[in-house]
């Protein structure tokens, strides 16, 4: 194994009816006033955000609302939301919904307590190394967001996809109660799973060392993955599967899968940014249409782990045949494999070379991503 | 998946060389006077005690310095530590060797900060809230206290082996280099591999609801326990293999298998320690005879579990080719499975069972381990 750091203090309260308990987890904290934020308003309808509240004054806290936010969170309410959090003196964020709400309160928590524009965060002019406390409970298993630092927004104007990441970032505490993801529509499930799968191939695939632990831990999430979405297709309330899919989903991106590994590229993430920018679709559906095209490209790079991958997780030898068992695995759960079938226009491929090369140069990654590799993987998935 | 907590602060420091920088580390927390405790006087000779004050020095941190834990650690070297912690004003305790060293430290990071008796603790008289901060260099793998917060500890007069748990006794930050850990015997790596198989299988095969990614998440553990011990039996520099080993030792004592089980008993632990307190052997080497044992006792409790590990682990049929193909690998990396082997005399087994009822008596756990349970697996381990 290499050498590494691993770091995780978020405390997960995990199943039935915890979301009734958080604001005894935040009074825990001492805190005594958040700002609430939120997607839809279907979580007023669900009665979700009752319930929060209800606990949230049991518990005697205060608080202020923010709805709003959608998919592929945006800039603009983040700025909301750090002007909000900070003329309200919130101490803390709760986020209520999936990755993008927590997201956006991630980079609201940082942004309330600096003085500069938050957008820094996301150019690495500055690390947020202060936030307010981050707590979440998620109505959608997929982004891995509740044990992680990860926070990404898109810019509007610019549409420039980007993350923070900062030792403050971290939920204090993440409710993750299955029963309350059990409302995702199929579709949703399937770009879910792709979303996991990309967290663990994107690593998996690419490092240039992969400890054999490691590789048998990751092919155990994926397995679960697999057998956990398909039960979940047919049985949406099936407890059982859909509390191992969250599971599996936090345990995808809480870096326990990075442990050890070297030269970690997460070439799809990178790439699938800037698509779901320039298009507003679901992250997960861009990946798994980037997923089997950028395999294609790799499978050169790491012939070996392209064998072992086809070998244990669809038992299938070479690495052609694992690529096409992965593809065909999407096409059943109902996620798109192909820039047609999630409606981008083919003949945009030169000009979405164009934006990705203005972002790989931006970040200085030329070495990494060079304007022919993201030529092959886009034309790959045609 | 049941409900679930899951926690755990500590940092994690792994790799060739971190020792070196334990200084550095213990400084990012504000710490300027530790109190290191040892073992054997074996790390001033290898040169790490040398290291490990070098760095403190260059971090401008003092120190005192406890030598002398023994396996097995006893309470009176705690009283010692404790004694010596309040008298030099440590802020915290660096604990430098294996989990008998650690568990002293943390025991004695609690009692520094606490006015009463620090075996009230272990009593459950009173909780560990607080605490020093705990360091740690770890030269052996395998209780996985480098990353939870138990610690146990023995009395002497009374030989009672017994553990406490707290919010505060978590390490603050642990570091592992596995070649600190290239020294060990086989003797004692095969007692260190039999007590990261406890650690799992006292879950696994107890547990009223294992569910399935635990499941495949244990077995990968103890697949690779498997796989890295029998590498370095012959090639004890072998840091791949070493890193593994130890990481997995970390692993299964965190608490992420525990995560959404049912009715964890953890039996083996629990009649090892009256075992170990009372011939003084390996903790692991008690762990390695009762296993067995204890297994032909359970296999009746979870049938399908049974099944399921002999499947899985050994891919031999039916509960007892299982437990005999555990027992056979127990054997050939030269870990006891016998009370014979462990020198502890049969004739002895009427007074530990009487020993072991009076501790499950003053425990209150009658309903787990009746007089009769407790005969037939020591009966079973002849």
């Amino acid at each position: 194994m290499k050498n590494f750091t691993h770091y995780n203090p978020t405390r997960i309260e995990f199943g039935k009816g915890k979301e009734r308990n958080i604001g005894q987890y935040i009074s825990e904290y001492g805190v005594e006033r958040v700002l609430i934020v939120y997607g839809s308003e279907r979580i007023k309808k669900s009665g979700l955000f009752d319930t929060v509240t209800k606990s949230l004054a049991d518990n005697k806290i205060s608080f202020e609302a923010l709805g709003g936010v959608q998919s592929n969170p945006v800039l603009s309410k983040v700025y909301e939301g750090v002007a909000l959090a900070k003329s309200t003196g919130a101490e803390a964020v709760l986020a209520v919904g999936g990755g993008s709400v927590l997201d956006s309160s991630k980079a609201i928590a940082a942004g309330a307590v600096y003085e500069g524009d938050v957008w820094d965060f996301f150019t690495y002019k500055a690390v947020p190394s202060k936030a307010l406390r981050i707590f979440d409970i998620m109505t959608l298993a997929a982004t891995g967001s509740e044990m992680n630092n990860f926070a990404v927004v898109t810019k509007e104007e610019t549409k420039e996809k980007f993350s923070l990441a900062g030792p403050a970032t971290y939920p204090t505490v993440s409710v993750i109660n299955p029963e309350l993801q059990a409302t995702v529509t199929n579709e949703y499930l399937a770009y879910s799973a792709a979303d996991i799968f990309a967290h663990s191939l994107d690593m998996y695939l690419s490092v240039t060392y992969l400890p054999e632990y490691i590789a048998g831990y990751v092919e155990n999430i994926l397995k679960t993955v697999i057998r956990t979405t398909e039960i979940l297709l047919t049985d949406a309330n099936n407890y059982e599967a859909r509390a191992e899919f969250a599971w599996t989903a936090t345990q995808a991106l809480n870096f326990t899968t990075f442990c050890g590994v070297e030269n970690n590229r997460y070439d799809t993430h990178f790439l699938e940014h800037t698509l779901s920018a320039e298009y507003n679709i679901a992250h997960g559906a861009g990946l798994s249409i980037l997923m089997p095209a950028w395999m294609k490209w790799q499978k050169n790079n790491q012939p070996e782990r392209f064998v072992q991958f086809a070998k244990n997780m669809f038992n299938v030898d070479g690495a052609d045949a694992g690529i096409e068992a992965l593809k065909q695995w999407y096409r059943k759960i109902g996620a798109p494999v192909t820039l047609k079938e999630g409606n981008i226009p083919e003949e945009d491929i030169p000009m979405l070379v164009e934006k990705l090369s203005a972002v790989v140069k931006m970040w200085g990654s030329e070495a990494l991503y060079s304007k022919e590799m993201i030529r092959i993987v886009l034309e790959n998935s045609k």
